[in-house]
């Protein structure tokens, strides 16, 4: 199997594939936990369609780096989010990430370390999520920040623990156990911490035992009913967000 | 800020707006607890609309009074409901209450003290739901009466709570405590009996500091998702429901 | 009442019902537990239909025999599954067995002894489930022999148990007891072994206090959303299973 | 081939198949024009739902008898509408005939004689339609006799034509001859009358080069759209007629 | 019949009832053709709320004044629309305007005289259609402003006509007569100029035989599909709208 | 502007891109009508997805070559679709193409010329048609030829013309012309054969006087409701279209 140019593509991204197919994908800067920003949110678009369409991987395993998932934003980093032309791209963007994370037709697992307090819901699209003891969810990007959690985080959220909890979380965002996380039915085992990884990649052995089309065809099955509700709810999510993050800007403005 | 006209409008509901446009609507009969009736549902109607079009509110508290939210039903009020012209006003009027709620565009809390035992569905489409430690969830007009929960009750029970506990909880109504219902994912917190409002106004102040459209619109997305559902279920529930009530009627003139 | 033709109708499904209308529908081979294959799975489609069809039903209550709902199951019977006449008949068979459970108007029980390690989506259909405490839910036709489970199993837990804990169940299957079964919301009650049945019928004598109508429309009401889920979802999820199956048969000639 | 039981259970349907497989089920009374009535309402149900289930026909072929497909209705025959006992059967009955029909998985043509005045969404449900030069589709049960028509044929009508003519049809109900239903798209050939049923069988035969699970999965793929539509709307509908039938018994006993 | 106080309470409105509870309400600019600005936007919200919750009215006749329907908008009136709160406030109008008029219980005629070249879809909501010769439709507002049609318009004339004539309306807007609009299944009659509300009115009485349920329930069945799809599109719409004046706003001041 | 890599990177598509970000893409083999393949249903996967996420594309041209958009299929380059494997690639490319087309972000034009009698539902996805005199619409590869229309044919006709006309055409497959088309609403403009291109052109220049945002988030709403039916349609279609291949090919190895 020879190595896919996308492989080398993505600064943030190290892919890594073993003999059997088993693609994984971890997210990075600098071989350390990722500060996630506007290079990122482009790149990513790119980065999971290019996985999604790849039929040589089996499973796809998705995790980060250094001991986290993704610890932080850079929001200077994207520039004047009340400029029309500049949200427009985030908007296309952020409704085609989920979509082309949704389009990987492989299971898939998430492999959580440390924080995933920024874009949790790339990780809530895997079909199985084994975290380290010290792992947490939150959403530091959003109702803390001033903007709306439009970008399909309460989608997620409220399709994995109801929207009672999802709702309560996201207007006061703090850190959620992989224990809590696994107590609501989100993260299937909680490993020590340094092992997610590892346990991950047993798993997606586990699997390999059925046909290529029975793994693909599970994952499409599974899929089909969150995708149906990303595709309408994220994009005028994003849009509300949108005109938050136009609202906020001016409130800096006039301050 | 003047004091609108729909403040002094309706007699079941005290309102009451802060200076930070915090509104407070509090259910009520003569002050105490208040007995559902015939009148209430004509006037919700209108009650939650102009609450909804008011867009000087800046938050809004759902509660009741007198220990209570609403913790009886008067059926005689809403006189025959076997006659299809009666029923038909409690068909139109009942699917417009929820949605009229669903249309509440600011942030919404429930605080709930005591009993809501009738229209729990009403505080259920708050974004967070404080209450008191006494305080306890129910169903007493439908299934236990001879009739069908039909009129969104099921349908936010099942949003909540999943399916499942929904279905046993109205085909064998009882009263859920308000720590179940936080265990749940209902309540968000459970606080001393009579302090559910104060901390609820906590909890509005703490969301003021985003701006007045990323508190709109965290609303409007948060709410898309039951608000299609609420259009696609309730009226088909009532209608459903408002055939058993004519059997009921049936049922008590043959005995 | 007359005895209908149907009660006699199919060797696996023994029928009684009381003098209320209480219809009591067992699944068993020879008197004892149950092993499915395609004679149920053809013959199912047209049971359920009877049970739908007879307003003389005043609550239908599924169970098993020989202290087992299904433990087992015949692949062998289904014959060449990667021949694709024989997967339209079970296309066409699966989709409509799950909507004829649909679509019985009146309150369904689930009285589960042992194991529902088969079909467990038959009675997840149910408005209400009693277990006894040895019973267990469990899914051995599927990934775990290297199909999609996608004949509506999946939509059935992710309904009931959100989409996290049914993806992990569904690619790891293994026993799921009453008591976890009732703690995730599924089973409203576990009861001594061998008494579930004795607890259906008291409850469904509950429930006929109400008038005919608002029993059926209560099932109505509570039935329609997973009813129009079983609509978008089953026919697909058959279609990609009939795909793995094929390319399970494939797998084993080339072996 | 032997002939099935249900081919001579229904007085008000003859059924005949050809060696290939292709059904005409031609609705009638005594041999003449079906005037409908409750006995059929009943009927439909189970006659459609035996057409559906039986893999030994190869296409459907649905007409009338005596030049005519419905031209008339018994209302009478249902009894007192306004009971709640008796319309929860006509809703119970309503919606399963139309899903019976959806769920018929082989082509169907629907061969139209004379008047299609009754319940022409059965017709409307196949996928093709051969018509008479001096047929006619209207709509008689409903507006024009006081009653909503909620049964499915604003759906169906409003899926082939749109709409904005489906309405202007049912409030001012009025014949619809053969050629304007054609130029609507809703009819596919206009024959010379007394034609239509050999034109359909033609055209039935031209299908059958095809392998069987072709012409079934055609008629699936064809029909989930409106079958999704059915299953969301005709309930309800059926609902909101039946309170409308109850007012208009109630005028009529106050006239 | 008293008069209620909305009737008299918004200066673009006249409203005028007969004895049998026939409304008609006529936009005007004193009592001229209206001219479409920001106070109509926000009293048109209010305004067919009180016309939908007013059980008294037995069919609503939407018309124009002065030979037109609404030939012309203000744009200025509305602010300065890049700004996110004023925006804010138009995503809120716009989508509780149509809402509230799809919550009109009655059957709602649109009796067109002129110009429909301004919201439009407020009269492509009326269950019937009646022109006059010389009346068009258009969508000035938008595409052709610079802007997305994204309040309603696209989703009105896709449901009516398709989405192929749809899109090449409003992308390239010029009139549509009433004569093509007829052709099209929009218009249901088309009758000389001058006389479209007298007719609409003939026909308003000519439903009044039917009882009262039988009319609200009607439009209640009617109305569904397109309330629905309202409630899917309508906000994203006018959020893509919004975004859309924005970098209208932004291309005029670099400009 | 830099040319892109992928202009240069499908043998089967030439693109051209003029100064204002016109990017016209035109299919061919060797500059002449293009036979659709294997080839080209897994490299329109990747060209149309490298085209939605160009955002230096301003409006987007789909045309043919050689008088021609698609005239003709080579079946056997897709192999023995009777294979799982063969078919979950033509299942999982097949639903990427149509949701990479939907995703394209800028009005996009269909200049047809000839016959689109292959992968018509690539040019339905146009905002806008416009059509040489001699051309015609057609499916080949389907009812035709043995296997179901399910690759999203059905889909785009029945949105655009109705279902009716849409069965018709598939199950009748025979050339509609661009008259015809233009009649049904489906073609905006019927040109001299030959200058389709050029007219497409004029009308895309027409469009860039808006903003940049206007012009994508008015593709983006308009494509909105015809993307949630793809996702919704297309992969159970596919399934189904499979299995029908796999009897097709039964079939002939049975002959």
């Amino acid at each position: 199997m020879t190595t896919p140019a996308y492989f080398t593509r993505f600064p943030s991204i190290r892919f890594d594939r073993d003999a059997e197919g088993i693609l994984t994908m971890a997210l990075h800067k600098d071989g350390g936990p990722l500060t996630f920003g506007a290079a990122e949110h482009e790149a990513f678009v790119d980065a999971f369609y290019e996985v999604a369409r790849d039929r040589a991987n089996s499973v796809v395993i998705l995790t980060g780096a250094g001991g986290d998932f993704i610890p932080a934003i850079d929001f200077a980093s994207f520039g004047d989010v009340s400029d029309p032309d500049v949200w427009s791209k985030v908007h296309d963007e952020g409704t085609q990430i989920l979509e082309n994370i949704a389009n990987i037709r492989v299971p898939m697992i998430f492999a959580l370390e440390g924080r995933a307090h920024v874009h949790a819901e790339y990780g809530l699209l895997a079909n199985l999520i084994v975290a380290g003891a010290g792992a947490s969810f939150d959403d530091l990007p959003h109702f803390a920040g001033g903007i709306v959690p439009g970008d399909g985080v309460h989608t997620l959220w409220s399709h994995l623990v109801g929207p009672g909890r999802a709702q309560a979380m996201l207007l006061d965002p703090k850190p959620l156990s992989a224990q809590a996380a696994q107590a609501l039915g989100v993260v299937a085992e909680v490993v020590p911490d340094g092992t997610a990884l590892a346990r991950a990649k047993q798993i997606a052995r586990s699997w390999l035992t059925r046909p290529a089309v029975t793994r693909r065809n599970t994952r499409i099955h599974f899929i089909q009913p969150i995708k149906e509700r990303l595709v309408r709810e994220v994009g005028y999510g994003l849009a509300l967000e949108g005109a938050s993050a136009a609202a906020l800007v001016k409130s800096f403005r006039a301050a």
